[in-house]
């Protein structure tokens, strides 16, 4: 019950950065609604996919459509008020990612699949949303580009949470930890700005073939 | 049997709309047979995706393709000689739109599931193609800018084919209002420049964080 | 074992190609690997969710992503002492594209899909890949602007491998013929330059409807 309302939370954040990003892009108020569904189910949607995960998470059960209408019309009217709250969504889509990332590493973990599987899940859960929330509004996935950790906060605490079980925690114990690591790791990222180093060729050093 | 040759022609309009915007972007006769193909089948593929109903409906019955192919190739020679019939195309397009999207709500409906699963998942069978070609072609989608109501004629088919059967239509009745009514809006939008506000954040509104 | 060990150089040649691509847009250690993987098994997973083939073939096998993650490892490191070794790079990855569009369409062939089908699949499983490292990078896919032939030796040599069984071939024999077809024109596409005409609409020719 407790993780359900977690989960409507975190869907309902997403949704509003994902309004919000499209608010930029000055996309329509269809645009937006699309925007804003497509970052808050897409991850998880994406993981029930490659999983054969049947019915998808929100195809059966509409209250996640519903919370994330909710809240792209709950952000439509704050903004034409007041500036967007940005301190507290960061703070909620950290914890959203936190939540989405150890369940999905959860929900591969329950089939038996190797860990650098249940890794890759979990990060997809957490993190695809906003990747395919760029690639729709013609951007650039902030994802991948240099900025604080984000998706590296995400997989450094799978595995701190499959760590945690592999010496003998419970499930539960370890799952909570995994998302404080997430949850923490992300809130250090943005206060002290660690980011990953770039790769950079040179242009000239790369063409098609 | 009018359902297949309507699909068919439905299919066939898709993808001489795609196969017409890719050749804005100078793509090689490669490029635009996959952009027509994506814009043509692109919508149902996902709701079938998204549905896990196999075999996905051009897989084992190769009709759509070859509509699809020759679609693509009768533009190719068409626009040799004349400019492309662009006021035609719209017209297709909007039959197409309004039977896509009935018939792929019907799917969904078919396997009961919500209503709001049912609105979206037509929307998408009508709309996503479109999406997907342009976030293919390297374009912003044109179904999120501000243009004439599109998906969102949609949408508005789809909730007033419901709210038909669930005030005592038969829902072959039901079906073809709703169809009428998507065509109808879609014409009516392109007539009068119907068009939904824009949703518009200042860029020092947001950051990404 | 043959065949494993071709498909192993041929995932490590696409995530190699994958990091040297995302090197030129900057982008962080995990968008090079990110872009890497999906590079390296983006062309696999979308056919083996369009055939609805589970477990998709890199989930419940993880050597997959184990080799993608040492190539791009190795890739970080060669580049820092070394220009990319482009030529190599480009023979491999032909090979690779042999290999994957085959091997793709032997999937779809052993489903008793018909012959378009088969020759989509194969074309996917071997092209697809580059598109969607092409679409998150924020480029215009190189598959679909005249460059020298790719997709289209894909598509050649499926085809080829198709009329080989018809006349009588078996299938070993016709797969290794067709395989060495699709690597033979894209060699020669590279050496002479083949490419296929452009189609071009002007621009005043298309508007969105």
């Amino acid at each position: 019950m407790v993780l359900f309302i977690l989960s409507m939370i975190g869907v309902g954040v997403f949704a509003a950065s994902g309004a919000l990003a499209a608010g930029r892009k000055d996309f329509d108020l269809l645009g937006v609604i699309v925007i804003a569904l497509v970052t808050a189910v897409g991850g998880g949607t994406l993981r029930d996919l490659l999983l054969d995960r049947h019915p998808i998470f929100w195809v059966k059960e509409p209250s996640h459509l519903t919370v994330i209408l909710a809240s792209a019309a709950l952000i439509f009217v704050y903004v034409r008020f007041r500036k967007p709250p940005l301190g507290a969504l960061a703070v909620a889509d950290a914890l959203g990612l936190a939540l989405f990332t150890i369940s999905g590493a959860q929900v591969a973990e329950a089939r038996g699949l190797p860990w650098l599987t249940v890794v890759v899940m979990g990060t997809i859960t957490g993190s695809a949303g906003g990747v395919l929330r760029d690639v729709l509004s013609g951007e650039v996935p902030l994802l991948f580009r240099q900025t604080d950790l984000y998706a590296t906060a995400a997989i450094a605490g799978v595995v701190f949470y499959l760590a945690l079980e592999e010496v003998g925690f419970g499930q539960e114990t370890a799952s909570y930890i995994g998302m404080a690591a997430v949850a923490c790791l992300r809130f250090a990222a943005i206060r002290w700005r660690l980011r990953l180093p770039v790769f950079h060729v040179p242009d000239e050093d790369w063409k098609p073939y």
